[in-house]
């Protein structure tokens, strides 16, 4: 393998958003060699985006010396399935709503090279475990707080694909039986209803409607609050903010420690916009999950912030999808 | 492996119960060749019920050659931690409540052979991989439903053991956070609380009290009634009996529906008392689990029950577990 990675020192990858799809060049160290982007929704169809994609990236694979310095490419995605190579259903994405797109195999013919996909929570647990905190770690959850809540579960020091590629959608545990908010796949009280940035958003109208009590954010139009926003609002000392904050971790927490009696990680490793809140979030999970984890668990698992960059570390979760094949 | 099974051609599995503690002697087919018992609990300490096994042992170990023709022992016990051979402060054991007990340890040292130890629920999931419906499968949870409800969970064809042995504590996720009933766990609202043996006859004594409705359960003493006397006035075709397995089985789909979040395995399998009662328990949990899942699992996941004989299948259970070594 050693002799083969000099021949082809690098591979790509990309990190799928529904707003943009970014590429690196990766060395085996996680150096990112050369970056390009394109918007990942102005294409009509797949076969367009693909196109447009292998047109930006000729330029950065040229830099690096050409196909031929390329071992593979990994991708990851939104409702990517690893162990078919397609996008299922994503609703997020325009050419990739309503069916099954074979990425991997388009990717694979456009370039020549093999590609493999995989969901976004799991690249960025693949991320962590290469190159970012969970460095040695054989069990840990990777939970990622952004439009949505996406996780990576790694057991035995393999990722968790389960029977169908599907594993791993902690967002999507009813975290709230009676009365639960309503959530974007159409059931009620997911974890992703209340602690992702738009679950953060919606506590902010909901406080806001239901209390009397001041807050800056009370000088925003209620429709347009977002979780950063109330994060502004909270680092200047605004009480409702906090409690906004309080809120959306003791909930997280909470949803952990039922988590721990899944898979009992040593760490749970946060990911995503909301961490950037730093304890205003990771104070009340961890509150949340020693109020409600069970005995033999207490005191055991440890609660970290990812600590890389937000767009690298996605791409080189990718990439490292793409060293495994 | 082959030369060796031919010189030790049997493994001791223990199936250590509260009541019960069961030997059997296996061979490499899962048959058992001989068993013995004793009652777990009447032992002062942990050495005398060691002494008393190995003493119940001897007889059965003669029968099949002598010591030298077994190459190991396997233990499938309340709270057995596979990491250490021990078991950890087991809440129904006399001898094992407050403490971390070496067992593993100390039946090797009285056996002179290797001995593993894990929890009882893994034990099943083992031997249903090994020797029952699982055979083949590499994604699927056991769920014990006894007088709690225990789990053993597998992913990528092994049990997921976690960072520190006791992952697939499954009757401890909280699967009512609001008003649910105390556990014995010392929480509120577990699923232990509402889908084991015991929970089954408090749904029982909850629904006698607050409805109005005949029931043959109204002619027994209801502290006294069981998930047995359920069973049996369902059998009859009593309403309100068959509803409170309605309520139990639902709950309980609705529980491994959101289990499917985690791992979506190829099947959940059910084993222990509570499913002799077959469809009256299948039947809601496939509807509680179809009314909840997630839309990528629906239609996916198969619910078994377990067709290994109970008593058989633990011993055999454990005794994979020797196997391993």
């Amino acid at each position: 393998m050693d002799a083969q990675n000099e021949l082809k020192p690098y591979v790509i990858g990309l990190d799928l958003g529904g707003t943009n799809s970014v590429f690196g060049i990766v060395d085996s160290r996680g150096e990112i060699k050369a970056t390009t982007a394109i918007k990942t929704q102005i294409y009509e169809n797949v076969d367009d985006y693909v196109a447009a994609s292998v047109e930006a990236l000729q330029v950065i694979i040229d830099q690096v010396g050409g196909i031929d310095k390329i071992k593979a490419m990994g991708i990851g995605a939104p409702n990517g399935n690893y162990y078919n190579g397609t996008i299922e259903f994503a609703p997020n994405l325009k050419w990739g709503h309503d069916g099954v797109v074979p990425l991997a195999d388009l990717f694979s013919k456009a370039l020549g090279i093999p590609v493999a996909l995989t969901n976004d929570a799991n690249a960025a647990a693949i991320g962590e475990m290469t190159y970012g905190v969970a460095r040695g770690m054989k069990n840990f959850i990777v939970i990622t707080l952004g439009t949505g809540v996406g996780s990576g579960i790694v057991v035995n020091g393999q990722l968790l694909y389960g029977s169908d590629g599907f594993a791993g959608e902690l967002g999507h545990v009813v975290v709230r039986p009676s009365n639960g908010r309503a959530c974007g796949c159409g059931r009620k009280g997911c974890l992703e209803a209340y602690c992702s940035a738009t679950g953060v958003a919606r506590t902010a109208r909901e406080f806001l409607a239901t209390r009397e009590d001041a807050s800056l954010l009370r000088e925003l139009n209620p429709e347009d609050i977002t979780s950063l926003d109330v994060a502004i609002a909270a680092g200047k000392g605004d009480e409702m903010a906090k409690e906004i904050f309080d809120f959306t971790g003791e909930l997280l927490g909470e949803a952990c420690a039922n988590f721990a009696a899944f898979s009992s990680p040593e760490a749970f490793i946060f990911f995503g916009g909301l961490t950037k809140a730093g304890d205003l979030i990771m104070k009340p999970i961890l509150k949340g999950y020693n109020e409600h984890v069970l005995n033999i668990y207490k005191g055991k698992a440890k609660f970290l912030v990812s600590a890389l960059d937000g767009s690298s570390a996605a791409v080189l979760g990718a990439s490292a999808v793409g060293w495994d094949l």
